[in-house]
C-alpha cells in the first residue's frame, strides 16, 4: 500500500481524553476514532489489525472443531424472557422498541439465541458434540465506557457455544476451547495465563479467565513463574483425543486474579522465588454452565435409549476489539507501538528518503514491487516529505521492519533495515533485501506454531 | 469439511412463509434461520457463501483504490440532525435511547458519519481523491420485511463514499465504482446491467442501479440485448486512467427499470430484434450527490490557492445479504441451488456411498485428503446414511461437482463425477480425479477475469 494513497491520519499531540497507553497510541496512530461515548470507528490501519486478530481466532476455533455461523445483532426480547435474563440483565442491556412497538434488544451475548437455534434443528444425541461460534458486534451500555476499545459499548466478540450430552462430554468441549485459547494468544505473540475465575452473570460452576501480563494492566494477578514459560500445545494437537494432560499441566500451578487470590494459599503453594505478582488484562473467558439455559428453554435431544436428555452447555468468549489494545499494552515503547509480525497492519515499511528525486523513486518503486511479489505485506512511504516525519510515523505505527532507501544508498547500492523492536540497524546490498526481509518475517508469522 | 462433523440442518419440507424461490431454497438448504421478522441468522453453509461474496466485493473495491475501514452500527442522532435527515428519515430508522436518555439510532446508511470522519482529519486538497468504504450491518425498520434476506431489516451493506475537489473529479470517482461493480458481479457469475436510476432519499443528480436479470426478479427492466454480452473491464484496468470510454460504451445503449422506462424512447432507440424486456433484481446502487452532505456538515479542504473548498461526494452501495439470494434466483433448478464456483460454499462434494464399509471409507478418506491437499474447498459426505438422501442433499445445496465413490467403484478403480449444472456424469480412474476436478474448478474461480 502506497502511503500517498492511503488514509492514515496520525496525530501529533497526545489526546487528552486517553488514560492508558494503548488508547493514546491507537488515537495517535490513526487506528480508531471515537464517534460517541464508547462507540468507535476503526480507521484503515486499526481495521487491518483487527482483521488479522480475527483471522487467527477463526483459524484456531476451526482447528478445534468449532463451526462458524453468524447471528444478528438485534434480538427479540421474548427469547430473553424465556431464560429469565430480560428483566435480570439491568441497564447494561440496550433495549429497543421497533415501529410496531415490539421489544427488542442489541445482543450483549448470545446464549439464548444459540440455544434457540440448537433446539430448532438438533434432535438426536448422534448430532453431538456440537460447538457453534460467531464473531459479531455486541453492545453493553456501560455507565462509564473508558480505555478506548478496551471497554467500549459496541464491541466485537467471538462467542462459541458448546452442546453435549452430559457433564463429562461438556468438560471435554471446555478443554478443547481451553487449548484453542492458549494457541490463539500465542499466535498473537501474547503470553496469556488461564486463571480460575468467578462465573458472574453467565452462571455455572467451572470458569477460567485468560490474562495477559502487561505492566499497564487493569488488575493484579498472582501466579507461578513456570506458567510464563509453558510450551503451547502444538498445531497437530488431536482435539478429538484426551486433552486432560494438557489442562492438568496448565492448571496444576497456582494462578489467580486479585478477586480470587488467597494469599495464604499462594504462599503455601508457590515457593518464594517462583512467585509472580503482576498486572494483567483479561483477554478471554470460558464457562461451563450445564443446563442453565437448556433447561428453561427446553433444549433436549433424544438419547440412545429414546429418552429426552437436556443438553449441557458452555460458552467461550474472546473480544478482538479488546485484544488489539491488549497487544499494544504488551508491546510498545516511548516512540509508539511495536507490533508482533503476526498481527502487524503491515509487515514492513519501505521509506523513500527523497520522493522528489526520480532515481531514488525509481529504485524504491522497483524494490516495493519485488517485496510485494515476495508476499510481504508492505507499506510504502512514497510521500514527498521530510525523512524525520517518516521515521517518526513508522515508529509510531509500529511496523516490525523499516527498509530505508535514499540517494546515498542508491549510490552505494545499499539499503538500511531497522528492526523496530530492538532498534538494531543493518546495511545490506539492495539486491539482498527481499531475501533478508523474508527470512526475518517468515518465522514470525506464527502460522504453524 | 466432514459432513458428520458439520452443522447443516437441511429441511425436507418447503417452508410455508417463503414466497420466492431463493428464500425457500435458503431455508431448505439450511443457510439461514429467521429469528424474528426481518432478522436472520446465517447458518454455517450460508455464512460461508456470504463471506465468499464479501471477499469478492473487498478485492474489487481495493483494486479500484477504495480503502476499507469500519464504522459502528450505532450512531449518534446529533450527526443526523446536522444533515437534517434525523427528522426526515421516518419510521424506517430504528431510533434508540441509551441509559442516559441520549438519542441514538441503528445506522441505515453512513453518509453523515463518514463525512464527520472526513472533516475531522482531511484538511488539504492534496489528500484527495479519497474513497473510504466499509462492510457493516445496517438496519431499516421496513414495515413489511419479506423475501428472506432479500429484504430484511438487519442487512449487510458495503457502502463506499468518495470525496473530491470538484464535480469533474467526483465523476471520475463515480466511474471507478461503476467499473468495480461490473467486475464484482461478473466474478460472481452474474450478468448485471447498469441502469440510469432515480436518486431517491440519498439525493443528487447522477445515479445508476445495477440489475441482475432473473426470471423471478421483483421488477421489470427494459434494455438493449447487446448489454447482455458486453465484455467486462479487465483486471488490469488502470483505475487512475480515463475510464470514460468504458462508461460511455456501457451507457450508450438503452437500459431502464420500470420506474424510469419511456416506452417511446425504448422503441425508438432499440431495434425490435434487440429489445429485451425481462425481470430483474437490484444488486447495487451508486450516487453522485455533490455537496448535499458536505455543505451542511462543513466538510471542506484548503485548495491550492489557500481558499476553502466544499468537497463533492458520492456513495456506492452493494448488499451482500441481498446478493446471496439474487445469485440463487439466477442459478437454481427444481432440485435446488446451482452455485457458480466462485461463490459456492464448497467447490466439490465427495459422497461416500457406503460409510459403513471399511474399504470404501478408507478409499474415500484418502481421496478426500488428496483433494484437500490440492486446495479444493471440499465437503465430504461421510455420514452412515443411504445414497438417495446424500444425492438429494448435494443437489439441494448446489455444490458444483459431486464425486461419487462406492464399493463398486473401488472394485473397478473408478469414481463418478456429476456436474451439478449440466447434470452430465463422467466416470474416470480414481487416480485421475484430483487433476480432473482441479482442471474443472480452477478456470471457474474467476479470480483473474
Amino acid at each position: 500500500m502506497r502511503l500517498s494513497q492511503y488514509f492514515l491520519p496520525v496525530l501529533r499531540d497526545v489526546p487528552k481524553e486517553a488514560e492508558i497507553v494503548s488508547h493514546r497510541l491507537m488515537l495517535r496512530a490513526g487506528m480508531v476514532r471515537q464517534q460517541a461515548s464508547g462507540l468507535y470507528s476503526w480507521l484503515p490501519l486499526g481495521y487491518k489489525v483487527l482483521m488479522k486478530v480475527q483471522k487467527i481466532i477463526e483459524e484456531e476455533q476451526n482447528r478445534s472443531g468449532a463451526i462458524q455461523l453468524l447471528m444478528p445483532t438485534i434480538q427479540s426480547a421474548d427469547l430473553w424472557r424465556e431464560s429469565g435474563r430480560y428483566d435480570a440483565y439491568g441497564k447494561e442491556m440496550l433495549r429497543i422498541e421497533d415501529r410496531h412497538e415490539r421489544d427488542f434488544l442489541y445482543g450483549p451475548t448470545n446464549e439464548e439465541m444459540i440455544t434457540d437455534i440448537f433446539r430448532t434443528y438438533v434432535k438426536s444425541y448422534k448430532d453431538l458434540p456440537l460447538n457453534l461460534y460467531h464473531i459479531q458486534w455486541k453492545f453493553r451500555d456501560e455507565i462509564r465506557p473508558r480505555f478506548g476499545t478496551m471497554r467500549s459499548r459496541e464491541f466485537l466478540m467471538k462467542d462459541a457455544y458448546s452442546f453435549d450430552l452430559d457433564k463429562d462430554s461438556a468438560v471435554k468441549a471446555y478443554q478443547r476451547m481451553f487449548v484453542a485459547y492458549l494457541r490463539t494468544y500465542a499466535r498473537m505473540g501474547l503470553t496469556a495465563i488461564p486463571m480460575r475465575a468467578d462465573t458472574g452473570p453467565i452462571g455455572g460452576d467451572l470458569s477460567h479467565e485468560f490474562i495477559v501480563l502487561a505492566d499497564t494492566g487493569e488488575s493484579e494477578v498472582f501466579c507461578h513463574k513456570d506458567l510464563l514459560e509453558k510450551p503451547i500445545p502444538a498445531p497437530g494437537t488431536d482435539f478429538r483425543g484426551d486433552l486432560s494432560p494438557i489442562i492438568d499441566d496448565w492448571t496444576s500451578l497456582y494462578a489467580a486474579t486479585e478477586e480470587m487470590v488467597n494469599t495464604a494459599e499462594f504462599e503455601a503453594e508457590v515457593p518464594a522465588e517462583k512467585r509472580v505478582s503482576a498486572r494483567g488484562i483479561e483477554v478471554g473467558h470460558i464457562f461451563y454452565f450445564g443446563t442453565k439455559y437448556s433447561e428453561p428453554m427446553k433444549a433436549t435431544v433424544t438419547g440412545p435409549d429414546g429418552k429426552e436428555i437436556t443438553v449441557h452447555m458452555g460458552s467461550y468468549g474472546i473480544g478482538p476489539t479488546r485484544l488489539v489494545p491488549a497487544i499494544i499494552e504488551a508491546f510498545h515503547d516511548d516512540d509508539g507501538i511495536i507490533w508482533p509480525v503476526s498481527v502487524a497492519p503491515f509487515e514492513a515499511v519501505l521509506i523513500n528518503l527523497k520522493a522528489g528525486d526520480a532515481d531514488c523513486t525509481a529504485a524504491c518503486d522497483a524494490l516495493y514491487g519485488e517485496l510485494n511479489a515476495a508476499g510481504i505485506d508492505m507499506l510504502y512511504d512514497d510521500r514527498d516529505q521530510g525523512a524525520g516525519g517518516k521515521f517518526a510515523t513508522a515508529d509510531l505505527i509500529g511496523i516490525p521492519y523499516q527498509l530505508i532507501l535514499g540517494p546515498r544508498g542508491i549510490k552505494s547500492g545499499e539499503v538500511e533495515i531497522k528492526h523496530r523492536q530492538s532498534g538494531e540497524r543493518e546495511t545490506l546490498p539492495i539486491g539482498d533485501a527481499v531475501a533478508r526481509i523474508t527470512g526475518l518475517i517468515e518465522p514470525q508469522r506464527r502460522t504453524d506454531i
